[in-house]
């Protein structure tokens, strides 16, 4: 399929079905609503499935990885070789997100979108559009075709992890430097000041983070007369990894897939998916809110609130396998509770 | 052991302990503090182990059930009997609690420790104080042998849990009126106007609001003279499932297991049991903010922070449930996550 038709297949999640799923949340032996966000993520799963009752099998944690030259520019406290390094330990499990996605019951698919560095080791998937975003402070991240194509390779996982069984989607990403394009589209798209939108990444100090700001607004300068709409926007101030979450999104949606999005990095991927098929927005499940400053205010905009505030800030997918864990205990809530008709009373108040 | 021995055995987790979890911490395969409040849960539940590596084993949540003749006031939006019906819930496993449970591998146990009706089922644990806590806008909820009893069940269920291989407990409730006695409490204990302490509970509208503070108000003025000390506003203005909560968190602390606090109510409890012996705060995990209005003052108040904001107001210990999720997720970051000389390279910044 092409972007285009993907895009065309995204469709609202109907109100009668979130209604119908509310009405047997309501009739469940605990006083209306009082489970709050877990009824809220149980109805939206409930209607987001085709089956009578919602449920989660093989989830997925799709870790994009790519790189950024931007790098060049002092916008981050680790040097570009942690990008390689780390996902070594994500195909060795010794990772935060290996961890969290086995206590997720989650499977980890790791996909070179946009490394800098040429890797091929058994597991990681081979997806590789160019090697590394260019300097956005220079000029655009990527050609448009470029950003096409990382998008499809997300589109492409999502059709994958749907033929292999899997009924919930999450996104995850590796890159060194990656807060830096975020908060660019961040700024270009929510629209809002880059002031507001950039923040300390993995630990930038006051001064690491005037250049930062710096950087970013520079990105935008020196690329305005690129941005048109999400893609040329994604092209100009993005990354591949970010274009690959994006298009797992808009995949997931496509296909009628739940996708739980991580932190920060995810929520740009996110939000070009929105801009792109504002629709898509029902299929997204926001896992947390990240300590890197932006973060708030993207909710904020978006009117949109996140299940968690745990104050992560590493990515990887990490707060997105801790909301899959929310997503299943919802789920349970509404497959295995009683009614108030298996107690033998009426309903509650 | 009496309940003096029993806070004179509670000991402050010692801060060399915290900090060489923190140095391990540290030296895990991610930005240092990268995964926030995880990290802290992490380094709590490692200080509080005599083991190298911290472990979840056997938790169990404990839910303890007590009426209150409080409800004669209209505080409440559900009858006496609904109690009742519960703890057949409970038992048969179709509450919101057995599912969260569940989903976390904890055990349920539901204790008597002062309903109204006569009950007895298999699985309940009988250890009925009194039946139902007197009405406390009209005098004391019971008398201070009472309020020992209640909390030497609590201490009882500590000590048998340990002994049963458990090292993680969590509290839990029923009783249908609580949050007036629980907002009672705050008042009396934070201290803080009972205003701003009661909330709406189960589904109080604009009118029974009102009527519920001013019988907290007058509930503060009946017992004025009978309050001297944490046990002596406990049995005056508290209930029997609070003691008990309140029991099970000193008794939890004394044997060094951490407990899960749950909501409103069982926020209460830990209150009786934190001004009863303060270092009693170092073993508490507070699950989640509910959407009880009085509960975001009590964290602030205290200078706590919950791990969860999931506007949940039902209680049972369903926030406990998820909490224990949470910090299962923490240790296994503590124990399976690759260090950086696991890949070679020095720590990161």
């Amino acid at each position: 399929m092409s972007i285009n038709e993907v895009i065309q297949r995204i469709r609202p999640v109907p109100h009668e079905r979130m209604e119908a799923a509310q009405a047997h949340l309501d009739n469940l032996t605990k006083p209306r609503r009082s489970l709050g966000v877990l009824e809220e993520i149980a109805a939206r799963m409930a209607a987001l499935t085709e089956e009578t009752k919602p449920a989660v099998r093989n989830p997925r944690i799709y870790v994009f990885v790519g790189d950024h030259a931007v790098n060049e520019e002092g916008v981050s406290a680790y040097p570009p070789e942690v990008t390689t390094l780390m996902v070594h330990n994500f195909l060795g499990g010794g990772a935060a997100i290996n961890v969290l996605a086995r206590r997720a019951g989650a499977e980890v698919r790791v996909v070179d979108v946009g490394m800098r560095d040429e890797v091929s080791l058994p597991g990681l998937i081979g997806r590789n559009v160019r090697r590394g975003a260019a300097n956005i402070a220079r000029g655009p991240a990527m050609i448009l075709e470029e950003a096409r194509q990382a998008l499809s390779v997300g589109i492409e996982m999502a059709g994958q992890a749907r033929a292999e069984g899997s009924t919930l989607l999450a996104t995850g990403e590796m890159g060194i430097g990656n807060t830096t394009p975020s908060a660019a589209l961040y700024a270009a798209l929510l629209p809002h000041d880059p002031g507001k939108t950039a923040g300390r990444g993995t630990g930038l100090d006051e001064a690491g983070l005037k250049r930062k700001v710096a950087v970013v607004k520079q990105a935008l300068d020196v690329n305005r007369e690129r941005m048109h709409d999400p893609l040329s926007i994604l092209a100009a101030v993005g990354g591949l990894e970010i274009a690959g979450i994006a298009g797992l999104c808009l995949g997931g949606a496509a296909h009628g897939l739940p996708v739980v999005v991580d932190g920060f990095i995810s929520g740009a991927g996110a939000l070009v998916a929105m801009r792109m098929a504002p629709s898509v927005r029902d299929y997204l499940f926001f896992s947390h809110l990240s300590a890197e400053a932006g973060h708030r205010l993207y909710f904020e905009s978006e009117g949109l609130r996140p299940m968690l505030d745990l104050d992560m800030r590493l990515g990887e997918g990490t707060g997105a396998a801790i909301g899959i864990q929310i997503i299943e205990d919802a789920v349970a809530i509404y497959n295995e509770m009683a009614t108030f008709q298996d107690l033998g009373i009426e309903a509650g108040a």
